[in-house]
């Protein structure tokens, strides 16, 4: 778009972030900018317009002097604009535009003039707009809930005088306002990139992206933190995972298989990174030889969204910086894969006392990654061999050592984002692992089933797409990457 | 990949779909084929092999009198595999072979020889395989539910003698067998298509891809139809479509967006058509000065699926097609657009008896299809302005006639598959039309203060997958179409 004809062009759709002051004086009977500013009747689509808006990104010097049309802030997008009384504007339209509340969504023509000094408050520097016409097209509550400027804050500055800061609760029961930030515009266009990217590297390599469902007539690993739906006259159950159904369709000859949808956890947590509700980004693969060609496929996985992120989201990166101060993500080419067993000799190490099979707590992950940092300097690691005792039965045990399994965990700053595992593809060794794990085989008959008719050899994981998005953004509550987040005590809006 | 190693390289998996017959006598003490046959020890990812194995697809005539190692059906492709008594081959490993069970697994070395004529059974008909090595990597049963070869014949052919059909509910109570049949990987690979030429499309156009919740406090569309979930100790609902969710989005700046994911429709309906959970493809963009621009973007959108499928996709709807013919989809560019008023007369013209504001039946929809499909040659169209009446309280009435509104559906070959329109930016008209539909204020009140701090016009839509899958493919059954699908009666697999 350019600023071809602006006789005939509206402005473009924008927010009054500034307004202007307001103008003394009491009304007078004529307005010389009659048929100029108002209130737009509500857009019931009544007349199929050709004039195209502008975006306050697209000014810049260059439409110095030109007539133009603008918006005060669009998404990220923010510039100055001005209007005064004279020939053309009269005191009632000035009145009119410094009454126009925050927030609202308006039209505006303009003139676009180089600024005296650069506008370092806006994102549009080097130009203000001398307004020409104001229209309301939807008009926000005077008062509002939360003030965007506040939302925006940095968490570096320190609070002095009238700074404040908008709590996570105000933000999330006002998320419509919350999200108008540039930095909620930005996160959510970089998850938005993780799920396009997680995608397109699966899919260039035959992976196939299948639908699995989320009412399940029976929890597969043995009903605890599920949730049950009133299914017409009976019950069901939310699926924890797509696990099964990727299994099913590795069963079924799709060979490589990915989804992307959401999974439920009726776990009581309340804690920076749980959520009841979250986005799985899910895949499985059959395997010639050995599950490692899975980890392998995975871990490379990870570095194109690593690699896709950096190189196509810098724009983002830096916004969510600027309100969120976090390091660049660090990550190495190949990844770095560690036994279990090297992880705890490293925490053993710098101190913690603890079993060869002991699994790891949270603070130990922590601390993990920070030693790998620190070692390795990379903030993606794989762990994988862990112990068999503290994984779920269907984890295919080391022929080797059968302490250990062929399973793994993958880590994001010290954080776990995917868990995953070779599967037992034998029904008759599924059945004789349940048994040791105690678990009622009448309940899995069907998920056991699906391996009666022949099965590859397979492995796969699922990832947290929200905590990737949060721990590659270096932030600190998974709130944040969740548009409309759940959970046990948020189930609004 | 070739065959460049023979004597180091396994043959790679595939599942004996024909087995040669079993050799005679007794078993003999020495076996000169040991060690070239047998049952794999259950794959634990043991070794790390370099040996690549081969795909069915890859033998051709090229590889000629070459060792080689094959599938008998990999996926749509199969290849004839001979075993016979001889120097390196003993009666042993014939019978062995001869007892492998259908479905299983194997991996097979062999020499690819020219067949003396083509073998018309298989996809690769220029070449058999004579077998060196035979290994089960995963056994099946012995006794199958349904054959594969039942499950894969044409709805063309008369059934006569002993061709037996394999019924729906067979097939999805054994789904993961019935999935094994070229038709069926072919239609979940259009599938997976559509999902990505949606997604595609409006990413190109600057869509942004958001997730919405499925967990949700409120119905908002007044509560019927709607499962019920246990939340802690409360309740809360499934959502049946993410509209709130996507306009919220757009209240908040982001302009445009879409989402793919599960919905949840609590209705008691056994039809070839309704499904109780499927998956959504959505959006939602806000506009400059009329819906149309959003009618438009979708009409393209789609006119982009139907042209990424028919370019892209030849090979899998060919092989659907010989399953279950149909006739090629017809569209045109741009999509034909009548107003709701249009397809009452042309339904007048053909003898229905309806008044202007009455809804369309089923029956009449599906005959619209037909009138349009001989008048305009398209099985795709839209149907604009539906009466106010018929449509959701959120739906912005037409400006200049207030009997219609600025909504509308899309059809193929005579279904719906898109219903969308323009939805009330405006909390206080939205109150007022919600009262209007006698519905409770308070429990709609978080959707209404959606709308309370300024959002752009805006309107959006939202398009059932497999209802697409099912109508771009011709196929009769939405259950074809949903790998895992759930209805009233049906929550397993």
């Amino acid at each position: 778009m350019g600023v071809k004809d602006p006789q005939s062009t509206p402005a473009k759709r924008s927010r009054p972030a500034v307004t202007p002051p307001p103008a003394d004086g009491a009304a007078v009977e004529t307005d010389v900018s009659s048929g100029r500013y108002g209130r737009q009747p509500m857009n019931q689509s009544a007349e199929l317009l050709e004039r195209p808006l502008h975006r306050v990104q697209e000014l810049t010097a260059a439409q110095d002097g030109k007539q133009c049309f603008f918006v005060v802030r669009q998404q990220q997008f923010t510039v100055q604009a001005l209007l005064a009384v004279g020939a053309e504007t009269s005191k009632q339209m000035v009145k009119f535009a410094a009454n126009v509340a925050r927030e609202s969504i308006i039209d505006v023509e303009g003139v676009v003039r180089r600024s005296p000094q650069p506008i370092e408050s806006c994102t549009q520097q080097e130009v203000e707009l001398h307004v020409t016409q104001l229209w309301v097209v939807s008009a926000s509550e005077p008062q509002l809930p939360l003030q965007i400027e506040d939302a925006c804050r940095p968490d570096t500055e320190e609070p002095e005088g009238v700074q404040i800061r908008v709590n996570q609760d105000t933000r999330l029961n006002y998320r419509v306002l919350d999200l108008r930030t540039p930095t909620n515009n930005a996160i959510f266009r970089v998850e938005a990139g993780i799920c396009r990217l997680f995608r397109e590297t699966l899919t260039a390599q035959g992976f196939v992206e299948i639908h699995t469902p989320k009412i399940i007539s029976a929890a597969s690993e043995g009903g605890a933190n599920v949730f049950t739906v009133s299914y017409f006259k009976s019950s069901a159950f939310l699926a924890q995972s797509p696990q099964l159904y990727k299994q099913m369709a590795i069963a079924s000859d799709f060979e490589k298989v990915f989804t992307v949808g959401a999974v439920f956890r009726a776990e009581d947590s309340n804690t920076h990174r749980h959520l009841t509700e979250f986005v799985g980004l899910d895949l499985e693969m059959a395997f010639a030889h050995h599950y490692h060609e899975v980890v392998d496929t995975i871990g490379n996985l990870f570095t194109e969204i690593f690699k896709g992120l950096r190189d196509n989201f810098q724009t983002e990166i830096e916004t969510v910086r600027r309100q969120f101060p976090s390091e660049p993500f660090r990550f190495l080419e190949p990844p770095l894969r560690l036994d279990f067993i090297q992880g705890v000799e490293m925490l053993r190490e710098a101190g913690v006392e603890m079993g060869d099979e002991d699994d790891l707590s949270t603070p130990n992950e922590k601390l993990l990654g920070r030693l790998v940092k620190a070692k390795y300097d990379t903030d993606f690691f794989i762990m994988d061999k862990y112990p068999l005792a503290v994984r779920p039965f269907y984890t295919m045990p080391d022929p080797k050592d059968g302490r250990w399994s062929n399973s793994y965990d993958m880590f994001m700053r010290g954080e776990e984002i995917l868990s995953g595992a070779q599967r037992i593809h034998d029904a008759e060794f599924l059945t004789e692992r349940a048994k040791h794990h105690g678990i009622d085989i009448t309940k899995i008959q069907a998920y056991i089933d699906s391996f009666k008719y022949g099965c590859p050899p397979h492995a796969g994981g699922g990832i947290g797409m929200e905590r990737v998005c949060m721990l590659y953004l270096g932030l600190d509550n998974i709130r944040k990457t969740s548009m409309f987040p759940r959970d046990p005590k948020r189930l609004t809006p």
